[in-house]
C-alpha cells in the first residue's frame, strides 16, 4: 500500500502513513494528540484542523461552514490521508491537562458516628506466637493461623507473596509479628494483607472516577480522618467527553485497553499529588473503595461496555466482586482490597448508590428528590421506604460541551451573568477574575435565565433578533447574543450564546425535568409535594436556584427545600471505605432502588417535549416564574 | 576490580570474569553448566575440572588425590579465578538430560470406586439463561449467578479475565453458555474457571515432584482415565542431588528463584511430552494436584526452605492453600486450581500423605510398615487406628550418589550382581544389556548382599583383602572389590565397590532400619509382629527382598509380607486429583500421622549404631540371615 508523508504544524513533526489513515491517527503516530470530545464520531467539530497542502478525503464536514471549507478546514476524525500533506493543528484545539480547581476536592466532614475499632474492615494487630521447639514443630503457617484464630480470624486467606515471607518475618519479629488484615464481616473469610516486624499504619483511599474528574481522598484508617485530597481531569476525556463517546471509542481496536490505561495514569497522578501533600506513599494504602458511573467502572475494570449503550442497555456487572490491587495493575499495596461499589443499572451507577447514602435520602422520612448533575444526570425520588431512579440523557451541555463558547468551570469561565432589562447589556463574573474565555455551566444557566426574564429569548427559546441592541445579531449559526465583545475577552473573539446553544441547553434541562416528571407520575406523586431536593455532583453546588427554576431545570419549590451537597459520590465512597456497615448499606440501597429505563417509557418523550419550553409548556407548574414573566411581559 | 579471561574447553568458550569468581560461576556465565550434586559444598567431588593453564586458588580439594592435583584437577565449586585461565570440563561430568525409563511412569490403575459425577470437583455444565429485555434488565453477571445458583453453586467466585469476557460469551452462545467450575465440596465457594460458547472437556494433572524425578499423569476428568504419563529428571539436580544440598543452594543469592525456575522448566518439558503423546495442550488442564517432599513443595512455591534443615526443623507451610496456575507462573489454564497436597513435617511431605492413601495403610486392620525409598527414606508404621512416621536421613547412596561407581537406574547400570562363593567371580545384569558404566541402587544392594554372604566382606563391612582373588585389592580409596574390569566396561575404567562405598551404603541402610526400630519401640511393638510391609517409591520396586533382608535394610519377615507398590506418591496424587473425598482423606491422613523427629530422639543414635553391622549387631533379629551366614561361615 502506498504511504504518504504528513507534516504537522506548528510542531513541524513528520510522519509516514499509508493511504486511508485518519488525520487523528497520523497525529497520534507522530506523538501529538488531537482532542476528540465526541469520540471521533464527527459530531462535535472540536477536532477541526487546517489542511495547508496536500490530498485529503473528507468523510464528513459537520459544523464547518463554506468559508471554513474554502480555507482548508477539515475534521481530523473524519479526514483520510490520500497523498502527502501539510496540516496545521490549531493551538487551542490541542489537549491541555488543565488543573482542576481544588474546590472540587474540599475536605470531607464526618457525617456519621464513626467507631473505628467496631466497623473498620482493615485491622492491625501485633500477635504473640510461641516459638517452635523440637517438641512443638508446628509449621510457620499453622502457628500463625492459630494465633489469628484466637483473635477470631478463621479462616484466613494467605497469598503466595506473603507465604514466601512469613518464615523470615516470624523469626525477625521474634514470633511477635505485626499483621494487617482485611476482615469484612459477613462477606467471606478474612485475608492477610501484610505481615512484618514493625507496626503498620493503615491508610485507605476513597476514589470517585467521574466522567470528567477523578477525585480521591486519602484516609487514615485508624482515626478515620481525611489526610489529604486530590483531583485531576479524567485522562479519558481526550477520547470522548461523554460516556457514549467513550463506549464507542472502547469498541474500536485497542480502545478499551487504552481507556483503562488512561484512567490508571490519572489515578497515578492523583496518587503522586497525595504523596506530595501527605507524605504517604501509595503502597501504604491497604484498602480502596471506588465509585463511578457504570461506564466508568466498566472502563476501569476493562469490562467491554458496548451493551450499556445498546438496547436493552445491559451492563456486564452491577456488583463487581472485590479485587486485589495487583490484579488491577494499580500502584497501591499489591494486596490492597479494591472494592468497586455496586451500581443499579447501565445509567445509574455506583456513584448514585454511594451518593444516596451520603445524601441521607434512604434514611429520610421526607419525600426527597436527589439529583446528581455531572456529565450525566441521574435522579432518585423516594424516602426510607421506597426509591425510584432513572437517568436522563441530558448530555454535557451544562459542562460547556455542545455550546459554541462553552467551557468547564475553570480559570476564565463566565460563571454568572446579569442582563439589564432595558438596555440588554450584560455584566458578568469570571472565575479567577481575569478576561473571559467562555461560559461554564452555572454561567449558561444564569445567562439563559437572564435572557428569558429580560425577554431577549422567548418561551420557545427563540432569540428576538429585532431588539434594539447590538448584543443581538445574526451570526454564522443563526441568531445569537453577544455576552462579551472581542476586546474584553482573552481569546480575541466575541463570547456569544447562539440559538443552537440555547436549543442544546433547553434539551438538557428538559431531559432532567422530564426525568423528575416521569418518576413522580409513575408513583402518583406531584412534584409540588416534594419536601426536599438534594443536589449532588461537583457542578451542582454552583447553581443559582432562582436561575435554575426560571429555566425549568429544577422544580418550582421554596428555595429552602434545596440543599447542595457537593460531591456526594465521593462522600458516600469515603463512608463505605470507613465502615463495613455503611458499605453493606450501599449494597442494600443499590438493591432497593427501582430503576426506570426512560428510553423504554413512552411517557418520557411526552414529558420531554412538554419541558422544551421556558420554563415548561405547562406554566402552572412554575408559579414563581409565571409571576416574573408576566411582570416582564406586562412592562 | 581486575578481570581475567577464562577459556573453557572443549567448547572453546571464553568469558571475562572478575578476580575471585568461582569456576562454576564462570562456566554459568559462559552458558555452560557444571554439575554440582552436593550443591557446591565441595563434598561430592563431582564437579572436578582440569586447569590446563592459569592461576586458580583452591579452597578445598576433597576427593582429589595427590596425582589428581599434580595433573591440574580441581573442584569447580571450590576454585577461584585469580588470573587468565584455560579450563577443561570433562565430558562425563557435564549435565545430560537423560531420559527417565518409562518404567517409572507406567499407567496407573483405578484402585478405588470412582464415581465421576459425585466426587469430582471440576464440573462442566451448559446453562440456559433468559435473555435480557427492557423489562428484565438484570446485568450479565447477576444473570449468570442466578443460573449457577439454580444448580446449587452459591457463592461463586469470578476472576477479572472471565468478567471481561462474559458479556460477549453470553451473547455468542445465545444465553446458553458452557461453563467449567471448581466446586470443592465443603472447602469454600465454587469458582468459575472457564466460560465459552462451545463445550469444554476438562483434564487434570497429577504431578509428583520428586527430588530426582518429576512424574505427571494427564487425566480425563470425565472418565477418570489416565490419558498419558511422562517423567523427566528434576532440573534442580544440577544444583544438588539431595534436599539438603538444594536447601543450601536456595539460600545463596538468587538460588531459590533459580530452583523454582528449574522445576518449572522440567514441568514444561513434561507437559510438552504429554501434549505430543495425547494431543491435549496444557491450557486444557483445569486442575492440578501436586505431591512432593516438603522441600520440593517449598522450592516449587518458592518458599524459603532454610528452616527445614535447621533445628527445630520447621517448614514454612505443611498445608499450602490452593493457588491459581497464573499465580504460580505455570502453563496450565491460567485459572486452573493448583492444589499442593498437605505434608506432615519438614521431612515427611505430601508424597508420604498421598502415598499412605494409595498404599491403603490408613484403612488397614493389619499392623503395616510403609516405606518410601526415594532420595529420602520415609517410614510410616501403623494401621487404621494410629500412624507414626519419621524420616531417616539415609542419604542418596541407594541412588548411586556417594558411591565411586554409583549411578542412577538408567542405561548401562548394573542392576543385579551374583558373586561366586568359591571363586568370588561376579556375574551381573546391565540395564539395556550393553557394557556397564556403573552400579545403580538395586545393584548395590545385590552386590553388598552377595559380598556379605560369600564372605568377601565381614559383618562390620571390612573387605577381606587377603582373599585369594584379584577381585579384591588395595585401591586409591582403600580396599575394594572389582565388579567389572576395564575391558568389559563402557567407561574404559574398572567398576569397583570400595570400602568407603560399603560404609556409605551401610550408613544408609542402618538409618532406615534404625527408623523402623525407633517407631516400633516407641509404641512397644516388635518389628517381627508387622503383618505387611508396603514399599513405595520408584526405586523400591526393583529391590530384591532377599538381598535387602540380607544386608539388614528390610526387617526379616516372610517374603510374602512384602508388597512393592511403585510410585505411591503419584498414585495418591492421582486419587486426590479425581476425588474430593479422597483429597479430604489425604488431609486427614496428614493430620492423623504423629511425626517423630529422629534427630531429637536419643534412641535413634543407639538404634543406628546397632544397625551398622551386616545385617545388624543383634543377629537374632535376622534369623534367616543368621542361618545363611552360619552356613557360609561353617564351610
Amino acid at each position: 500500500m502506498a504511504t504518504h508523508k504528513v507534516k504537522l504544524l506548528p510542531e513541524e513533526k513528520s510522519v509516514e502513513v499509508p493511504t486511508g489513515t485518519l488525520i487523528t491517527e497520523a497525529a497520534t503516530s507522530a506523538g501529538l494528540e488531537i482532542t476528540q470530545p465526541c469520540g471521533g464520531q464527527g459530531r462535535c467539530g472540536r477536532c477541526a484542523i487546517k489542511i495547508e497542502e496536500g490530498v485529503v478525503r473528507k468523510r464528513s464536514t459537520i459544523r464547518l461552514n463554506a468559508d471554513d471549507l474554502d480555507s482548508g478546514w477539515a475534521l481530523a476524525c473524519q479526514s483520510l490521508i490520500e497523498g502527502d500533506a501539510v496540516i496545521s493543528i490549531p493551538e487551542q484545539e490541542r489537549i491541555e491537562r488543565r488543573l482542576v480547581t481544588e474546590q472540587t476536592a474540599r475536605a470531607i466532614e464526618l457525617p456519621f458516628d464513626y467507631i473505628p475499632a467496631e466497623i473498620q474492615s482493615i485491622r492491625t494487630h501485633q500477635l504473640s506466637l510461641t516459638s517452635p521447639t523440637l517438641d512443638d514443630s508446628q509449621d510457620d503457617l499453622a502457628r500463625l493461623q492459630g494465633a489469628l484464630q484466637e483473635l477470631g480470624y478463621h479462616p484466613v486467606e494467605f497469598s503466595l507473596p506473603l507465604l514466601q515471607r512469613i518464615g523470615s518475618v516470624l523469626r525477625e519479629s521474634e514470633w511477635k509479628p505485626h499483621v494487617v488484615l482485611d476482615a469484612p464481616s459477613g462477606s467471606g473469610p478474612a485475608r492477610l494483607i501484610e505481615i512484618g516486624a514493625s507496626p503498620f499504619h493503615p491508610h485507605g483511599l476513597a476514589l470517585d472516577i467521574g466522567t470528567t474528574t477523578v477525585t480521591a481522598y486519602l484516609v487514615d484508617l485508624i482515626s478515620g480522618k481525611v489526610k489529604g485530597s486530590a483531583a485531576e481531569y479524567n485522562g479519558q476525556i481526550a477520547r470522548g467527553e461523554d460516556v457514549i463517546s467513550r463506549i464507542i471509542y472502547a469498541g474500536k481496536g485497542n480502545g478499551l485497553s487504552e481507556l483503562g490505561t488512561l484512567v490508571r495514569e490519572t489515578i497515578q497522578t492523583v496518587l503522586e499529588k497525595l504523596q506530595r501533600r501527605t507524605g504517604i506513599p501509595p503502597d501504604e494504602i491497604f484498602k480502596v473503595t471506588v465509585a463511578g458511573n457504570t461506564t466508568m467502572i466498566h472502563l476501569f475494570l476493562r469490562l467491554p461496555p458496548e451493551t450499556i449503550r445498546l438496547t436493552p442497555y445491559i451492563p456486564a456487572v452491577n456488583h463487581p466482586p472485590r479485587f486485589l490491587a495487583c490484579d488491577l495493575d494499580l500502584a497501591f499495596h499489591p494486596l490492597a482490597s479494591v472494592d468497586c461499589l455496586p451500581g443499579v443499572a447501565s445509567y445509574v451507577g455506583a456513584d448514585i448508590s454511594a451518593g444516596v447514602l451520603a445524601s441521607g435520602l434512604s434514611e429520610s422520612d421526607a419525600l426527597t428528590l436527589f439529583i446528581d448533575v455531572g456529565t450525566n444526570g441521574e435522579i432518585v425520588l423516594g424516602n426510607r421506604d421506597w426509591m425510584l431512579t432513572c437517568a436522563c440523557s441530558a448530555g454535557p451541555a451544562f459542562e460547556g460541551a455542545g455550546v459554541v463558547d462553552g467551557m468547564r468551570a475553570t480559570q476564565g469561565a463566565i460563571e454568572e451573568v446579569w442582563v439589564h432589562s432595558d438596555t440588554f447589556e450584560p455584566t458578568y463574573r469570571v472565575i479567577g477574575g481575569g478576561k473571559p474565555r467562555g461560559i461554564c455551566g452555572s454561567g449558561l444557566i444564569s445567562l439563559l435565565s437572564e435572557l428569558f426574564v429580560t425577554g431577549v429569548i422567548d418561551r420557545a427559546g427563540s432569540v428576538k433578533i429585532d431588539l434594539d441592541t447590538p448584543r443581538v445579531r445574526q451570526g454564522d449559526h443563526g441568531p445569537e447574543y453577544v455576552v462579551a465583545w472581542s476586546d474584553e475577552t482573552d481569546t480575541g473573539g466575541d463570547v456569544v450564546l447562539t440559538k443552537v446553544d440555547v436549543d442544546n441547553l433547553m434539551r438538557a434541562k428538559a431531559a432532567i425535568y422530564a426525568g423528575f416528571s416521569v418518576l413522580a407520575n409513575s408513583v402518583g406523586v406531584d412534584l409540588a409535594d416534594v419536601q426536599q431536593v438534594l443536589v449532588g455532583g461537583a457542578f451542582g453546588k454552583y447553581i443559582n436556584i432562582e436561575n435554575a427554576i426560571n429555566i425549568g431545570l429544577l422544580p418550582d419549590l421554596p428555595w429552602d427545600c434545596f440543599h447542595f451537597l457537593g460531591n456526594t459520590a465521593a462522600l458516600g465512597t469515603y463512608m463505605g471505605l470507613l465502615s463495613n456497615e455503611l458499605r453493606v448499606q450501599i449494597r442494600e440501597i443499590a438493591n432497593r432502588m427501582t430503576y426506570m429505563e426512560l428510553s423504554a417509557d413512552n411517557s418520557f418523550y411526552d414529558a420531554f417535549t412538554a419541558a422544551l419550553f421556558l420554563p415548561h409548556t405547562d406554566i402552572a407548574r412554575f408559579p414563581s416564574v409565571a409571576k416574573i414573566w408576566e411582570d416582564e411581559s406586562g412592562k
